[in-house]
Order: C-alpha cells, then sequence, then structure tokens
C-alpha cells in the first residue's frame, strides 16, 4: 500500500524549513540538501519541489509573497486612511528579523531573474502586486474618490519607489538604514501626501 | 629594452573597453577574455587589472563611480537651486542607455557585495558619496543655512531612497519605470520640497 501524504502539510513543513534556514543561515544556506534535513525528508522526495537552486529561489520568493499577501489581508480596521495606509507599508518595509529576511530574499530573486529567465514570471508577479498595493494605498489616502487623475498615478510610482528604496538600502546597510529612520522617512511622506491635497 | 607602457593610458583602454562591452552584451559579457579581446591586449597584460571576475566586477563598479562623479562636477551653474538639484539627480537616474546600463552594473555589484566581502569597501564607498550627495542636494534646496534640522536629515534619507528605488525598478521593469514616469516622480518632489518650508 503506498504511503499515505498530505501534499499541502508537506509543501506546509517544507515552507517552513526553507523559513528557519533562511533566518539562520541566510538565502546562500538553503540548498535541497540543507531543506531536506531540515524538514526530516529525503533528497528524494525534495525533488518534487525543487529540481535544482533556481527552483530553491523561486520557492522562496513564493514564501515571501505568500507572507506579505497574508499580512496585508489580515490587517485590522483602523480608524482613519492614514492609520491603515501606515500598517500597511509597514508590513512591506524590513522593520524586523523576519521582515528583513523577506527583503533580502526578494532582492537576491530580483536581481537574478535579471539572468534567469526561469524567474522572470514570478519576479514581475512580485513587482506587479506591490505596484498595485502602492497605487491602492495612494488612493485611499485621496478624500474623494479614485479618478483617472495623473497626479496620483505619479503618486502612486513616488510612494512604491520609496518603499523599494529604503528596503534595498536597509538590505545593504542596515546599520545606516535603521527601522528608526525607514519609520520617520514613511511617517514625513505619508502625513506630506495627506497635506498637501493633490495640488 | 622593456617595452615603455603608458599605465594611465593603458588603464583608460581597459577602461572604454568594459565599457563598450557593457553595453554591448551587458555585465555577463564582460570577462577578462572578452575584455582582452575588445582591448586589443592580452590576456597576460590584463591580469594586472583582473586576477578573477571579482575583479572585473570592481573595475566596473569604480568606473561607474568615475562616470558618476566626473558628471556631477562638470555640472553647469543653473539660475536657482531647485533647477541645479534636479540636474544633479537627472544625473544619477537611468534615463538614457548609458545611465542605465550604470543602474545594472550598481544593482548587480551591490548584490553581489551581500555573498563577497571582497567587494564591501568600493559597495560602503558608493553607498556613502550617493547618500552624501542627496543630504546635500537636500541642503542646497533648503533657502537659510544648513544646520542640524533633523527633518533635513530624513528629507535626505528620502530622496536617496526615491532614487535608488526608482532606479531599481528602471532595471528590473524598463516597460513601466520609464524616463518619462521617472522624470515625473523626481519634479513632484523636488516641487514639494522646495514648496514645503520644512514644516
Amino acid at each position: 500500500m503506498p504511503k499515505v501524504v498530505d501534499p499541502q502539510a508537506r509543501r506546509a513543513a517544507v515552507a517552513e524549513a526553507v523559513w528557519r534556514l533562511i533566518l539562520s543561515r541566510g538565502l546562500e544556506g538553503v540548498s535541497v540538501r540543507t531543506v531536506a534535513k531540515e524538514a526530516g525528508l529525503s533528497t528524494g522526495a525534495l525533488r518534487h519541489y525543487f529540481a535544482g537552486q533556481s527552483d530553491v529561489l523561486t520557492f522562496a520568493m513564493q514564501l515571501v509573497i505568500d507572507r506579505v499577501r497574508a499580512r496585508v489581508q489580515a490587517l485590522e480596521p483602523q480608524p482613519d486612511a492614514g492609520a491603515a495606509v501606515l500598517r500597511a507599508v509597514e508590513e512591506l518595509l524590513p522593520l524586523d528579523a523576519e521582515r528583513r529576511a523577506e527583503a533580502e530574499v526578494w532582492l537576491a530573486f530580483t536581481v537574478r531573474a535579471q539572468t534567469d529567465p526561469a524567474l522572470r514570471a514570478l519576479r514581475d508577479t512580485s513587482y506587479e502586486l506591490l505596484q498595485d498595493l502602492c497605487h491602492r494605498l495612494v488612493e485611499a489616502l485621496r478624500q474623494d474618490e479614485p479618478g483617472t487623475d495623473p497626479d496620483l498615478r505619479v503618486e502612486g510610482e513616488r510612494l512604491y519607489a520609496l518603499i523599494d528604496g529604503l528596503v534595498v538600502h536597509c538590505v545593504i546597510r542596515p546599520d545606516r538604514a535603521t527601522p528608526s529612520l525607514m519609520r520617520d522617512v514613511i511617517a514625513r511622506h505619508l502625513s506630506e501626501l495627506t497635506r498637501s491635497g493633490w495640488r
């Protein structure tokens, strides 16, 4: 009789193992061999998930997307749009060890996709997901209904670029782009967006 | 009698060869072998510059730093601080093929430095050079004399993160982060900096 395996439970176990390895050893420490050991599976069983290092990276990136999406969807209602937008932006910034690990995976994956076409589709999904979220956040800050205001499009891109710039700075120089500095920059940006009235 | 070689002229020839290769084939197309062929030198002569691929990347990154620094230093005086700051920021953004190639080298180098300690010193030099420039640009926009205003520090970091976010977006999605969009985002940001009066 074949062994009964719950594919969802196994995928969750693999995902947790990958994430523990990223946190403890960085992305470089994640390979078919180390994940098999961490998850208590044979390397053969892992071939279902990873044929090679590109697949490991893709799995890690999908995990990051799932984590960010779940956190943003689970956000509690806030008393006003400004507070709600701030909470959502905080989920995208590397303000703690977990989110910093996510940022490291994102940056490594994004740059690897420049020379590995197999990674492009997921890279583009991630780009568009966050771009769309930033545009919706800017629309939420706007008092009246969203429209085709060209300024709104520019503001969405400005927020998106600002967030990704902070993420890159924190990944490469966490001693300079500290959580406190990132919070100050975002607070200033959001307060300005609210105050400016979209002139 | 030993052959007379002008080290500066040779270094310039190697730099031009590296840059032509980056423009025509991307960073992946730059190796000791391809640079030797492009510069009309033996691979032996090139060993003075590159012992391996890390050195090729370091050479390319130093070239980018030299190019950006030379352009910023050569900027013509402008009628007002706003115009001068805009011109300087434009030199940092990938608004044409040359500057886009610079941005690609910067991003690849920056991420490689995460796992290659030999690249860290130059990565940090580049980080601090641009950080310092952004702070000086924000100070130049300020009407009164520069001081220890905490807002000024936050504004410098905000401009720096915004620029690097645009650079990353343009490298990975040039179809979305177009020169026209980058110009709109920067124009809006600088006009806001000038208008806000640093409340």
